[in-house]
Parts: C-alpha cells; sequence; structure tokens
C-alpha cells in the first residue's frame, strides 16, 4: 500500500489509491462529524435547536453511508481504507471539543464548510461516477444554514461574542489544517495527487490557501471580523 | 390544562389533549433515542457496527421530525408540548446507560420494540391523519434488526452472557413501566385516554400486561431465554 512514487507521476494504480484515501477519510470525517454533533446538540439551549443539531448529525451520517457504499463499489473494504485517519480525526476532535452552544454552533458551519471545501477539491479529479457522488452530498439540504441566523443574533445581541467567536474559528481552522498535514505525510499517493490536482505544483500550500480563503467567506457570512 | 375530568368521560377536547400528550411523549422519546443511541454508537466494537446504530439514531430522528410536524399541524408547539415529559424519558436513560455493546444493542432493540408497541396502542384511537402518521413510523425500514445478529451471535459464541443480557432487559422494561407510570399520574386526559382505549377499564393494567408480553416474544427473538 506504500508504493506510491516518491515524486509526483500519474500511475492509475497510485490514483486509484489515493481516491480510496480521500472518500476514505471523508467517510470517516462524516461518521465522526455524526458522532460530535449529537454530542453538541446536548448542548441546545432549546429543544427545536436541539433538533436541528441532531439533523445536521444525521445528514452527515447520510453522506457517511453513500461514501462508503461508493467505497465499496470501488473494492475497498470501507472499515480498512477508514482505520488510517480515524486518530487524525479523533485528535482534531479532542482539541475542538466546545464548551457553549456557540461555539459547537460556529464549529459546525465551519466543519461542513471545510468538508465542502475537500468535496470540490477532490470532484476536479476523479471518475465520473464519484463526480456524481461528491454532487449528490455538497447539493443535499441544510448545510449547517441554521448556524448562520442562530451565530448573527447571539452577535446582535452581544456584539462582544464576535470577536471570541472568530478566534475559536480561527483555532478549529488551524487545528484541521495540521491535522491534515499529519495525515498527508503518511499518505504518498494522496499527497501527490493533491499535488497535481491543478496542474502546478502550488500543491498543499495552495490547498491551505484555498482553503483559508473560504473560511474568510464563511467567518463574513456569519457576521464575524477576522 | 388540567381541565380534564378525574372520571373516564369522552369529551373531545381531553381527546385533543390526550393525544397530542401521547404524540409529544412519542417525539421526545424519540429525540432522547437519537442522542442515546448516537452516544452507545462509541461502544460498537467495529466502525460498520458504529456506523448502524448511529444509522438507527438518524432513523428515530426522522421519527421526531415526523412527529413535531404532525404536533404543529394539530395546533401545538412541539416544544411545549413535550416539556412534560423530558424528566421521566431522561430518567428512564440515566437509569439504564449501557455498560457494554450487547447492553446498549439489547438497549436499542427493547426501547425501539416498545416504541412501537406504544404506536400500535394509539393508532386504534386516534383521527386518520395521525394513524397515517403512526403507520408511516412503524414501516420504515431498520427497526432495530441489527440487534438480532449481533445478540445471536454474542450467545452462540459465550452462552453465558444469555441470562445477564435476559436480566438486563427485564430492567429496562421495568423502569420504562415505571416512569409510564410517573408520566400518567400527572396526565389525567392521556390517562383518561388510555383506559378507554380497549373499550374496557383494564387501562393502564391491561397496557403494561400486552407490553410485557410483546417484551417476552421480542426476548424470544433475540435468543434470551426470560
Amino acid at each position: 500500500m506504500s508504493s506510491a512514487p516518491s515524486h509526483p507521476s500519474y500511475e492509475p494504480s497510485s490514483q486509484h489509491e489515493a481516491i480510496i484515501d480521500l472518500l476514505a477519510a471523508l467517510a470517516y470525517a462524516e461518521l465522526s462529524a455524526f458522532d460530535r454533533l449529537a454530542e453538541d446538540a446536548r448542548l441546545a439551549p432549546t429543544l427545536d435547536a436541539r433538533a436541528r443539531m441532531a439533523g445536521m448529525a444525521a445528514l452527515e451520517l447520510s453522506h457517511h453511508t453513500l461514501l462508503t457504499a461508493h467505497l465499496t463499489e470501488l473494492g475497498a473494504v470501507p472499515a480498512e481504507a477508514m482505520a488510517p485517519f480515524v486518530a487524525a480525526l479523533e485528535r482534531y476532535h479532542e482539541l475542538t471539543a466546545p464548551s457553549t452552544w456557540l461555539e459547537a454552533v460556529v464549529k459546525a458551519y465551519v466543519g461542513d464548510g471545510m468538508a465542502a471545501d475537500f468535496y470540490r477539491e477532490v470532484a476536479e479529479f476523479v471518475d465520473p461516477s464519484t463526480r456524481q457522488l461528491i454532487h449528490d452530498v455538497l447539493t443535499q439540504g441544510g448545510r449547517a444554514e441554521f448556524a448562520v441566523s442562530e451565530v448573527r443574533s447571539a452577535v446582535a445581541a452581544n456584539p462582544a461574542a464576535a470577536g471570541r467567536l472568530a478566534l475559536w474559528a480561527r483555532r478549529l481552522v488551524g487545528e484541521a489544517i495540521s491535522q491534515t498535514q499529519h495525515v498527508l505525510a503518511d499518505r504518498d499517493a494522496l499527497m501527490v495527487l493533491l499535488m497535481q490536482s491543478r496542474g502546478d505544483f502550488a500543491g498543499v500550500a495552495g490547498l491551505i490557501a484555498r482553503i483559508t480563503e473560504r473560511h474568510e467567506e464563511r467567518m463574513a457570512s456569519l457576521g464575524l471580523s477576522t
């Protein structure tokens, strides 16, 4: 499984391996998102808000189910394919456990947004059936939009909260990038695929720049200055 | 809201009130089931098993969503209607927190089965649109059937586990009945409705007898002698 070349090249077998890696990483990200969103839903101040957060957890689980079915179609065993990514995602969640409902809401929104960024990144260089799957996942409704109204109304009531939440969001992105780099250091084929995805060698640095830029857009839509 | 008569009678207003109570109790039962199944999924020995338990949680949440939508159609505010049932259901879960994966699986199966029993009980005396809703909930797939194979294979590998799990299941039913009695003591209209549902006055005792009987059937399907 570690037969990827040490310099960028485009062998079909290593590309297949990298796509399996990407889908498996996303599949475990969705399963752990279910787990943590379900837990964070308990921080909700009302039963309605709790049900909305729970609904987001259920949506992430439906993505997990789509991804594992597709992994099976591609000849992978989902649990085995996901195993290399469990530790990094669990570490991310341990380092970013929300202590308030608003932190939980911002984490849901930022995490869902970063996941969508990754889906879009990978959509550019995968086979048509995988691209269709990603399209299906991204167009499913309810991508944490409830977070926008929750955060905007909280910040309107208490403007001092904005700076603190913006810092929190920045920490979330920092930890996510850090864990992604740890994972990529061990996954040669995946690294090669990401480096080649834009036809240049800006590679991971470019990926991080794009994700950071989209994060700024998301902060603006939450009404949080950064 | 406590205007129900102290003797059995059949006033439309108190029947409406009782149906709201029943649907609200089930709605909160489904939301808390989501919460606890999501938590218990972490006890799973494999990622596949964890995803199956998580899938069951998501299914319960979809029932919650159907029920709250129906409560709104009936003119109730779901969060207000659910409020009187929160404490009893949380108490049930506190008293029955599983300490092993098999306890969690048995709890999922028994809890889902008891919920189905309640749905069937209420289906007999509600309006057609509510009856349709209940039918929809009961015919949605995946009612914890994965539990049957999990428990059967565990008991086959370790026959001594059967007695312990059967005792655990009996405790679950006992706590559920106990909490139901606490709730009914405070909900006059609901009590009247349940007493009248079979056209006799066996009432709650009859309800408990039916639920206990179905529990024995479920234990048999799990391969647990009682």
